[in-house]
């Protein structure tokens, strides 16, 4: 097996919560979510099996979004939305 | 394979939270939510292959239409109601 | 296909988030997470095809409670609760 | 078909949030999310069919009680958590 | 059929959400979700009988997780996050 | 039946929700969701089997990773977003 590189670990990439746009609290939102699956299945493998089951399943493809809903909600709140 | 647009891809139309109106509010949490799923799943003949299995499935459509609301959640507190 | 009538894709009927009693404030919920159902999906006859799968099938019936609360929670918050 | 007697379509049974404890907040919850279930299936024989699907299933359980869950936090907020 | 004992069906096991510990309130997150199902559900032997559905499948064990995961959110507001 | 070690059913490990980084934040909620599973299914025997069943399968891989996301949120709050 291959494990996934250390940056794709990273379970906070950058460090912190705060963003400079809405944009790039989407962008981290994503990231997070991203390597949070990683840190549960880090072998490359396995992922790359996965892959093809959520996007291309509107399910799936839709559950993977509402994540990155959430973990925007927490972002957005971090960032006072903004403002 | 097609790529969608680049404005689908766009992770917060018009780069801020704050809108006019609710309706407005809720059209953006429909856009954050469409655009986040192209930007996990890029391929216009994927997505279009997945559009007839959620919008012809009540599951899929009360699923995506939970997205939604949990977006329009954080577009809510970000525009204090619109109080 | 026939498409739904202009009333039933407005995303939030009435305009405003605030109510004057919970109750109000509930069908609220209830009119918005349809009407975002309806914006999904236009056509009257696919949504009169997805009908029965939820309305008499335990688990859809749970989920679209689910959204009703989800949105609900928002308008809530939007009334301070109704204190 | 027969319907569901008026008061079990009552979408906020007692018309207000606030509760004296936070025992009578969760009843409270349970009976908003019950009573939501029945404006969006009325028919009791509907409902009665539906009943051993989710009663003795343990995903469907622990679907309905995520929105007792979710109604609740509202219910909490809403009395300020009975402090 | 055997109906779970009284205890088992206590809403709010202790009457109160406040806790002196993080642990505490998660133990109480817990309990609240147990016998919110036993109040769904009230027959032990039905309740026995899905026990192993969701002790043994990873699906149902993430789903009973998530709803602690979102009784405690309500918990620890209320306790001020026991900052 | 092999029980799980006693540290890993401690439901809240290092007792508070307060952390130094966001980083930190996260990996407690991964720790206190784990703790939380072994909590509800204490026989490592049933958990090693279940593990593949979640690690392979994209749609469990999301769901466990929004368990996560739910927790953090609570987390990030507790922490007043490390701002």
């Amino acid at each position: 097996m291959t494990r996934v590189p250390d940056e794709a670990l990273d379970l906070i990439p950058g460090g912190t919560l705060i963003t400079a746009t809405p944009a790039e609290g989407r962008a981290l939102a994503i990231a997070i979510v991203r390597n949070t699956v990683h840190n549960i299945q880090p072998e490359l493998e396995a992922l790359q099996a996965g892959r093809p089951q959520y996007a291309t399943d509107a399910a799936r493809l839709i559950a993977a979004t509402q994540v990155v809903s959430l973990e925007f909600a927490t972002i957005a709140a971090a960032n006072n939305y903004w403002r």
